[in-house]
């Protein structure tokens, strides 16, 4: 059953919008494949410790960050949405199985679209409320996703997929 | 693409099993009507004043319930996992399209199989610690429930449907 997509508000949420050069279907399999997405999922130095994915409506999404000092943030949540090479659409306010987490802060939507040979790249933060968009913004979402992003496209581009 | 199932443990969530001699696809306009979800799915005296619903992940899913007295309690939401006839699944911690929400409570989860004429009921309500579900059983949880479910075998007998 299609889900009702997720929206932007610019008063709650965030966007990084990018047009890469490469296909579709290696974002998607960097987005979805947990050793692929391990080497690009941070901005380096820090490295992902770990990561699980079950890709369907309440399956777990969840990556563990490490710093280079060795301190760890686990980032527990789960798919919401699925569409192959289209869309992904997952929450840290719901654990597997749709069971309401104790540290709710955002939803996040990935949108993916042929560009000619490459991708027009969209995702969203979506938040509930305009001073938790704000304290994302703060805490460097369009320097981090930004970085990601490129990390991403150099990881695809290595020919590793 | 098929969810993974909610399910139910006994340390943090609350369920509602009954046989009820009413057939499933009864139930389930029951559940998804919103004029005739608004006749039974809060415990008399008090009425829906509101209801509206749109049926699929992301979707919204709010009740406007109504005391004697005129006091009225929102509860807004989203739909999760939708199996025409066999399971409802939706949330207050997810607002429609999936923008988190000011007041995560929630997930509820219907599950419903034919039992020879009949229908095995079964209701969760998922929270995301046992403080959460103790609190939830102490605002009546299984009188509460339990009442509406009666109510709506009433109502789907007295041929509205």
């Amino acid at each position: 059953m299609t889900a009702l997509l997720a929206t932007f508000d610019p008063r709650y949420d965030l966007k990084l919008e990018r047009e890469i050069d490469v296909p579709v279907d290696l974002v998607w399999r960097a987005w979805t494949t947990p050793a692929h997405l391990r080497q690009w999922f941070v901005p380096k130095p820090w490295t992902i410790a770990d990561c699980e994915i079950d890709l369907r409506p309440g399956g777990i999404f969840r990556t563990v960050m490490r710093s280079p000092e060795g301190e760890e943030h686990d980032n527990s949540g789960c798919f919401l949405d699925v569409v192959h090479h289209e869309r992904l659409v997952f929450t840290d306010t719901l654990l597997p199985g749709f069971r309401p987490s104790a540290k709710p802060f955002f939803t996040g939507a990935l949108l993916l679209a042929p560009l000619g040979s490459g991708t027009r790249y969209t995702a969203f933060a979506i938040h509930g409320d305009a001073e938790t968009r704000d304290s994302h913004e703060k805490m460097g979402f369009h320097d981090g996703w930004g970085t990601v992003a490129t990390q991403m496209v150099d990881y695809i581009k290595s020919g590793a997929l």
